[in-house]
């Protein structure tokens, strides 16, 4: 085994599906990618489905990757996601994670602008694409996860976020307490965000300047450990009967009210 | 057949699954419950999970509904979920969806604090279910949705959206442009969530008034007939490379500033 052994970023490549996805896959060009199938029952259009199909052809003559035409039960068989493909898929080489100190020197040089996601324990591999999708939209500069009982950046979180993750920085960390303290180290304020006594209101804190929220999983919340870290924590108001929102909803809400108060 | 037979509001009971689903259901008290169902597997303990077993046993004996301890098997057949179900189940009588007039009444009621989130082929029943959760938690007056091409509220919505819809005044409609006008004689500012030329960046618009909030489909967003009826157009920033948000988690937001707007 060489030493760069690493099996997070082993050399077995995976297939990416969903138009969305190898589209971004594509533009972003941080991953190989091998080839490109297109069910050959796609029809041709002027709709939003058939430009993205016309996209990732350009895309994928622009850098050379072959595309092939194949019967839809090819790309069934290979992505075993049902119909979920779009008819649409590519062999890529994996995700590539960042380290932390590239995460905190990042966060470092973007000084008051620099806003980071950290995840403790989100496990539904469709709320965490959610919420990689409202990251990369609301202009995060990165996002950091826990690497234990937690989803990985596979094909199906990339066609939840719809390809947004292609274009995002994602760390892996094994010990989340201390990347909190790594980024509060590089200038963030870390929230937890967790409806607990004494949480300020996530519209009355103050989220202009560096920023970090943990977001934790919908049963047990933020992490102890984590919480005990953190230099506060922001709760959502709550006017109904149950008590929580999705978690890659409460978690969008609070990037984008600090989006809000940056630019406002 | 009777006059009154209503294929939306059949007799046929049906199965919900999942804890927060059940013990929403017993504590809105709006479907009639025959009985309650838990798997003999589930453990005592004190966390989150076994206090809400402890509370639909409280609510269940409250409304003298029979719980019965069955082997998970049972549960499984029952409500074909595979295991999402929690080894919780409880067969209710349908949903009561409001009509539109009641809908419109309640906001005429409420005056300036009235809130409604109008859903236009939102189809995938995870976004239903999770925009529901918050639309509740959010407090808003009524849900009014578009009965074609569109997820109703089964047992899988009320699942996604953590029970919170039975909770919620939901309303089905024939024809969305008319309910947007029947609920701008009430008295709303209906705006369409879609990101257009002119439209108004959600954070700038006047979101403190009565107020409806058109959500479209990913693909297509809002329907044109419905759109040139609305008042206007609002829209969410967005930093990144990829073009929308989840349609869950856009209508979420403005949601959520809203209500910052109206309690700020």
């Amino acid at each position: 085994m060489s030493p760069s052994f690493c099996p997070r970023r082993s050399a077995v490549a995976e297939w990416l599906y969903g138009r969305h996805a190898v589209v971004e896959a594509l533009r972003a060009g941080r991953r190989k990618v091998a080839r490109v199938l297109l069910s050959d029952s796609l029809k041709e259009g002027k709709g939003s489905a058939e430009n993205t199909i016309s996209e990732i052809e350009k895309e994928a003559r622009r850098l050379q990757v072959s595309v092939e035409r194949v019967p839809p039960a090819r790309l069934d068989a290979l992505t075993r996601v049902g119909r979920h493909h779009q008819g649409v898929a590519a062999e890529v080489s994996p995700f590539q994670y960042n380290s932390l100190a590239e995460v905190a020197a990042l966060c470092k040089a973007q000084g008051p602008r620099a806003l980071a996601l950290l995840l403790d324990a989100v496990q539904d591999p469709q709320n965490f694409g959610v919420l990689l999708r409202s990251s990369e939209a609301a202009g995060v500069t990165a996002v950091v996860m826990l690497d234990r009982r937690q989803v990985e950046v596979t094909p199906a979180v990339v066609n939840a976020s719809a390809g947004a993750v292609e274009h995002l920085n994602v760390c892996l960390v094994n010990n989340l307490p201390r990347a909190v303290e790594a980024l509060q180290e590089a200038g963030l304020w870390v929230y937890a965000l967790q409806a607990e006594e004494g949480a300020a209101l996530y519209t009355e804190a103050d989220l202009k300047g560096a920023l970090g929220v943990v977001v934790g999983s919908e049963g047990r919340g933020v992490g102890r450990l984590v919480r005990e870290r953190c230099d506060g924590a922001l709760a959502i108001p709550m006017l109904g009967k149950v008590e929580s929102l999705n978690a890659a909803v409460a978690g969008s809400i609070v990037l984008y009210e600090a989006l809000r108060q940056r630019t406002g």
